[in-house]
């Protein structure tokens, strides 16, 4: 849909395997004190002194993660960094080096590669990340991208799943459910392009939505807002698959229960008047749609006043015991067991 | 050719993606110091005190890097894995800690992704190295293996690809060119097994070769052996694509020519009569094959009173300056300007 077929297309065996990752890292510059050695060798150099080396990896596959048909390469690469972020963050660290594995088809062209490359070096130059490996290959068909980052962290700042105690209030940052209904709009109008290449898609009005879907953000900026304040949480994750499976994973970890306010669910106007259009309880867009990238954490009652004040977070429930279980508690006051795989009880 | 049959089969979406990352991790026990926890939150955390981390990746693509007709699971778990080690082994460090990402077709049952840990874990036990991390999805069609390395090494011992200085020596651990003989050969029975599946492959005589394309090992041992006898390498690399392009990146990063003599490129007994059954040269087999995960380094020449007696350790050739160019010096006394790409001249 968004294709520009007017462009320059050179093939990738035009270059080779070392010429084609010279011509796509060659506007990385090292921007880290703890980045030593970036691409080129067998293996790249970091210095970490006095701090813990936090490291994610997440593999992309083409027809599974991403459609090409409404996803531009440059936004691909852009989320495809971006969301690796998200997992340093969510450790309550600092993103630093990341590592990019490709195998593409003989489909993509170079300045298909350069363009998921310019998204990769936006986000690598917002977040102050260091591109600092990689390997590119074949593949025999469509495209894969495996990234793993790594990132720091003092030791004792760490946040893991399994901190929350009882009594813990359960906090999130931004909004939920936006991602997803930017997901469902493309899927939509990818149907209406396929049944008419003519028609142009209808994404007028829906930015907000389909930014959150295709140019998702990191929560660095709340990992800095928490320690700035004061403020260490308990517990911590990033919601990649959905509020309700984000919790669920605190609480196994924590091996505690929760309950989680359904009213008290940040969606933002857009997501909701677009759910109602689909015919889905915003709720629902939240609980199980995923791709959010906000975070989910856990903090002491004590620090309750310090964290009411915060901009973009919002108080949505709190840590029981376990034996009580992982409950949505309704508007009208039901408590609803919490399932992963959405909360079949608002679908009906 | 090498499939078990009779083996219980079940489908990876029975376990769901969770479900099947506990059931193939729950094996590895953190064994390094410096890795604090592993699998099971959003990142892996590790300590390096005092020295630098070094981190490499690697991308595996079925039908591209390996061929599932006679690559059995367990072999390819464990070569994905030493390959990477080799990596580090390079930098003259030591692999530390693996993510392994995988993006698999339904083809794939939980016992045949069972294998391919098993085999992981055997590089990881054998080399002390611990699984901290990975990702595990769906592929449309196809495996595909994504490995991420760590590692560490003092500061000051760690040899780039551009240390070379004009008079050092070239050396090379092991023999080379066996890795190649042994896909030529897989690739030869495979052909026969498709002309005609009752027959069984003729590979008996030929453990070595096989051995050293399905089971590579890293170095890790001339790493060990060179400090032991207070060598450090100048340069190091390992050799994945060829002696002849790995000798390349030497040069080019350091600004070096070379004189590689012919004569000296260890070749085994049993690669050297398979190469003479397929009419190779062994010595293409060696400078173009690939795969052998030898170490190729430079020490100065005042070492060479203690390289000549390591065990395991050839002298090959010498750095010249940049002019004089990269030459492979044959037994008659002829220079000809070493390719990455295979020595033309010898296949007439």
């Amino acid at each position: 849909m968004f294709e520009d077929r007017t462009k320059k297309r050179t093939e990738l065996g035009e270059l080779g395997e070392f010429g084609l990752i010279e011509l796509l890292t060659k506007e990385f510059k090292p921007k880290n004190s703890s980045t030593t050695k970036g691409v080129g060798d067998d293996a790249a150099v970091m210095e970490y002194s006095g701090s813990a080396t936090l490291v994610s990896t997440d593999l992309l596959v083409e027809g599974i993660h991403f459609d090409l048909a409404y996803t531009p390469l440059k936004h691909l690469g852009y989320k495809a960094a971006v969301v690796n972020f998200s997992d340093i963050a969510a450790m309550n660290g600092t993103p630093k080096q990341l590592v990019v594995g490709l195998a593409v088809s003989n489909r993509f062209s170079v300045e298909a590669l350069e363009e998921l490359y310019q998204g990769i070096k936006l986000a690598c130059d917002k977040y102050h990340v260091d591109l600092v490996g990689g390997d590119t290959t074949s593949s025999t068909s469509g495209l894969f991208i495996s990234i793993t980052i790594m990132g720091d962290a003092k030791k004792e700042d760490i946040t893991y799943r399994n901190g929350a105690n009882e009594g813990d209030l359960l906090c999130v940052s931004g909004n939920l459910g936006a991602a997803y209904m930017g997901l469902l709009l493309l899927e939509r109008e990818k149907e209406v392009y396929k049944a008419n290449p003519q028609m142009q898609p209808e994404l007028e009005g829906n930015d907000y939505v389909l930014q959150r879907q295709l140019k998702p953000e990191a929560r660095v900026d709340i990992v800095k807002l928490l320690n700035d304040n004061g403020i260490k949480p308990t517990s911590m994750i990033d919601i990649s698959d959905g509020l309700a499976s984000e919790i669920l994973h605190i609480c196994k970890h924590s091996e505690k229960g929760c309950n989680l306010y359904e009213e008290k669910i940040p969606i933002d106007a857009e997501t909701s008047i677009l759910a109602e259009e689909f015919n889905i309880v915003p709720t629902v867009a939240a609980l199980s749609g995923g791709e959010d990238y906000e975070l989910l954490f856990t903090i002491p009652q004590s620090d309750y006043e310090k964290v009411k004040e915060l901009k973009d977070v919002s108080i949505i429930g709190h840590i029981t015991d376990k034996n009580s279980g992982a409950n949505l508690i309704t508007a009208q006051g039901t408590a609803i067991p919490l399932k992963a795989q959405g909360w079949d009880a608002l679908k009906e």
